[in-house]
């Protein structure tokens, strides 16, 4: 079966830059995985991807040395498996609270008798190689978003669930159930995301997080984070074009 | 009927700056539609687009304050009309190269008598207005685009087509079909580039002009062009993603 | 943050007349959004809508004046939200019967500490400003459908949800769960809708009705009903089909 | 090879009432081949449809009793013959001008010796049948459309144009290059629209005319044409919205 | 109501050979409705599709003599509703564990007072005909997977459900659940699928099965299967372009 | 610049087994790729391919070690322009009938001063390589279809013309040019298509062609032919369907 880049990549003590599409096109996509990211997550929960077009972008950076992971919209375990299915080597899901969520969660991300995963690996076997069943349990990776002061609250028992691989920490949401408006980094968010890190180091389990850009990647990397997002295609987009049209009007 | 943004802001001495489309993406031309270009220019010859996405496109920006154009294919009359009845205010029109091609693309622009485009604005009368008709060929920009050393030979002669409106400069064909490679900025071209504009003054045509970054538009605009284009959305996209990996990975 | 007009319409005094789509297509929608409809619904539930047409359905309709909504196609969290972050300023939820799935379906729809909608406008914040974040708490609406004979039963505790904004009387399905056939108009069902309205005055709840045709919308206001559907494009285009070839064949 | 309705119907003197679609939507088309038209016609030219959609179209509509039509956006015969592939069992060809472009239409329409068109049957044979390539060049219908004054100029010259079946008049693109202005009904105009068919009757050439209602397509027949559309989805979709949302606002 | 062709051939005493699509893609749909399958069924759980091309895939193959029918991802009352109103007339639901996990599904596949299915049958009416709602609670049909240990333990149980029509063994779960590899056709698997299908002949309840071609399908019929599936188009589009590259490189 | 394999393949003396696309799915092309063939040819004339999906389809089979080609709808410079941009590697035309036609087509595949391809490799860069411009005249393939009676008449005239690269035989509609029906394989049709691979040979054009199976192309490959096509996806799913339906029908 096909390696995963990400646990290689952490095998060797190397940090992962991972790129964030919330476009539903193959293009962008495959424009990000031929950039340089070690990895692209295709996110639909708040990025504007369907199931149908995430297959797709699935198979256009399917060329790439990239890892290719999804973030699904809810801990739902029909699409956790869908995109299993369609050759995602990674799944971020979305506001795990508890460790009951947790459970539910990692047990759609692996085969009986580690979970509940439904055997049909379609594209991913084309992907992952004939041998996909047999290595899908420990090449895959997890990823539960600890994003809520709820979670936090419960972060000990959420990381002694067996079978979890990683957490993925969303500043955002962890800021609005703390009160304050995203983006404005107070110093409480900071020391949460900082005592996250901290306790997944205790339980051995990875810790990923959403960043604006590269320059706060290197920094959550420099805390201890395994693997930082520069957030997102659009905003890149965004900013590249705002930028460019104020030169020409200078 | 709805106004063309482009040639009020010509009546009022001001310059365009112009966006482009090349991934066939509703949400990435909606960003840019939003990020105060003046225009936005869905590309169907080098760009990734399809007919169905351009009118999906079209849509997805009609309301935004810019002008929507088209750059059709090729010289074929039936795509330069059913982008129209999408709903673009403006066509460029690749390799016009003599002043039969001229010809044959502006008559597609316009209805009889000064033309020979088919009645049928289905959507554009939605965007556009009931009166439709009655203004379309006063109202609807078509630009000529001169990239090719024949052309250039043939400027006079296709400057003095009547409808013509504008045309548009493309320095990467110019270089290749001079003998250069693109992008190289040769003397030979950038004096090529300067004998258009100054061409155009004198047929009182508008001039816009390609080019790689919003620096180079002003410096465009300096030298007498009414439009330039920041170009495109993919290659902002993979700077923005280089620079920011770069950033995380110091 | 751009202004909800429905609720704006409301506060005048206003009624609402909402149109219905059930057609995966960004051009009928668009029809109906240019057509004179105060809202448009694009009905995820029984309409054949997946979720990536819905986004395209968003754009094409957000340059006209009325208010984008959306009928989810059951109480899950997920869905709500995703159609939330592409811009959607009402939900309609189908088959809330009880005070704790009107509960569940509010607190997707509100940002903490009203609820626990998750973070991440991608396009919302583009329709609706860069404010966003601090008014869509209160400008965006909700609507519990009231359509089952259980909903009736659990009338005054489902409207005595805190963060309720509104309900949605489906006639069809209220009179499938009272044992009759749909469209037949029973008086038991009739006076169902009559008393659904009058306590829904009582505890200062909006109420809204699907209808089959305007004249039945009139009717539905002048009993107290704030907004109607004239449902639905497909029906519409059915029976004006219909109609003209009976013209023809006469 | 399955029948041809219209060829069909036209025996046993009957005349057709032909649906059309120009929004890009599978639904759309069932709703309008459900309704009991005797054809449909997806448009090409001025509706929004790309050729991936009309393979979708054609397809949705196969199970009903209705004969299935393509308007090409040209006299181009690549795309004549990608939608024969696709099954379509009639082509509307626009602006026909001249004899020349009548037997380039045509022969596109007809495999050798009788025209040029290339073998591929891809869908056709599978909605048509297996002997499709004996018989489908005289099943299938061509339609020359006569929608300009040079066309009506050169009529005797484009009616003897050998495998031409049938002629279909666009009476406003006729109006516009007489130089009026569309759906204004000039009695000149009239005038013509009456010659037409009269000397398609001469040459035995089936006629059939573009109608904005269902009364029109009646008033047609009587002056003795054979098919009449009602146009379009859209007009009716408009129509009909506004028609239901007066009386809801009366 | 347009008859089941599954129950009518079931009452003849026929088994059903039934094709399975797992690519998201109208033509090959139809290609297998025309190959001679007795149904069709649209895999949403494993195959790569969305419910957008599932929508368009029934409408593919409505014209064709099969009774068309969907895997639905999970057992979520949405998807089983939204693809009953998309005109399927069969439901397989993957997973069903427990007597309360089949009541679940079967109750989203009827309308009351037999079920919670919602009424809306959008395109389900134009396919099915005017009297769906009359009847269509007697003539869709159900299968509850059977694919785990933990539902064999439960067996009469979920066989007890009122109102289910059939079950459908999945092997590939049935061995990964019970310790084995897939497609390694262990005896207490194989022991395992004659249990099932010969309780369900005490409950009187229909038994499908997938299978991995036409020789085993026979196989599972001579057991008293009632249905048995040829998997899948990816499948056999894989093994035949195979067989033949190595005819060519022989 | 990424390599062409099948130059190379040709430069070894190998043969070429060429798979066929001819349905518009993305994962239908990459289980071919997946499959074996040597290439992958994308068929836009008579399979139901439009261009969105073409692009869609050259993403998915990029990561697979397969040389991607497409065959245009017809000899027009803007579609083989585009494709090229998409990152095809090799371009089939149909109806090469004359030497005009043959100049007319490979111009559009080279970069001025070789031909007059316009410069814009939006994803053909992104695939190819950063130097894509400074190869791709050497490394992309043209095929130029000898199809017609009329072709083979004007061989030696079309095998003239520089810049051409290789000629694909349809072998049907040479037959049905010829007089004859598809399949038929008349010796008159055998007796060209030994006489086209032969003058290929003096001209030093290598020589693909359309075959029905594997076996034929082994023969045609003994033949003297480059590379042979297993036609198509379409095919080989119906034979598979209906072989396997048979054995359960047994």
């Amino acid at each position: 079966m096909k390696k995963n880049g990400i646990k290689d990549a952490w095998n060797e003590g190397k940090s992962i830059v991972n790129g964030w599409s919330s476009m539903a096109n193959t293009f962008s996509a495959e424009i990000m995985a031929a950039s340089g990211f070690d990895s692209i997550t295709l996110d639909m929960q708040h990025g504007l991807l369907g199931y149908q077009k995430v297959v797709e972008m699935l198979q256009a950076i399917s060329g790439y040395d990239i890892t290719p992971m999804v973030r699904v919209p809810w801990n739902e375990p029909s699409m956790v498996m869908k995109c299993l299915d369609a050759g995602a080597y990674g799944i971020i899901c979305p506001m795990v609270n508890t460790k009951e969520e947790c459970e539910r969660f990692v047990s759609a991300c692996k085969y009986a008798p580690r979970g509940n995963r439904s055997f049909g690996p379609v594209r991913a076997r084309i992907y992952g190689g004939d041998d996909y069943f047999l290595h899908a349990n420990d090449t895959l990776l997890n990823f539960a978003m600890i994003e809520t002061s709820e979670a936090v609250d419960n972060l000990d028992k959420i990381l002694s669930v067996e079978e979890l691989d990683a957490v993925y920490v969303g500043p955002s949401d962890l800021a609005v159930t703390m009160g304050y408006i995203p983006y404005t980094y107070e110093k409480e968010v900071e020391d949460c995301i900082k005592h996250i890190v901290e306790t997944c180091k205790k339980y051995n389990i990875k810790a990923g997080i959403h960043c604006p850009d590269g320059k706060t990647v290197k920094e959550r990397f420099d805390m201890g984070y395994d693997l930082g997002t520069i957030s997102a295609d659009a905003a890149l987009l965004t900013q590249a074009s705002k930028r460019e049209i104020a030169n020409a009007k200078k």
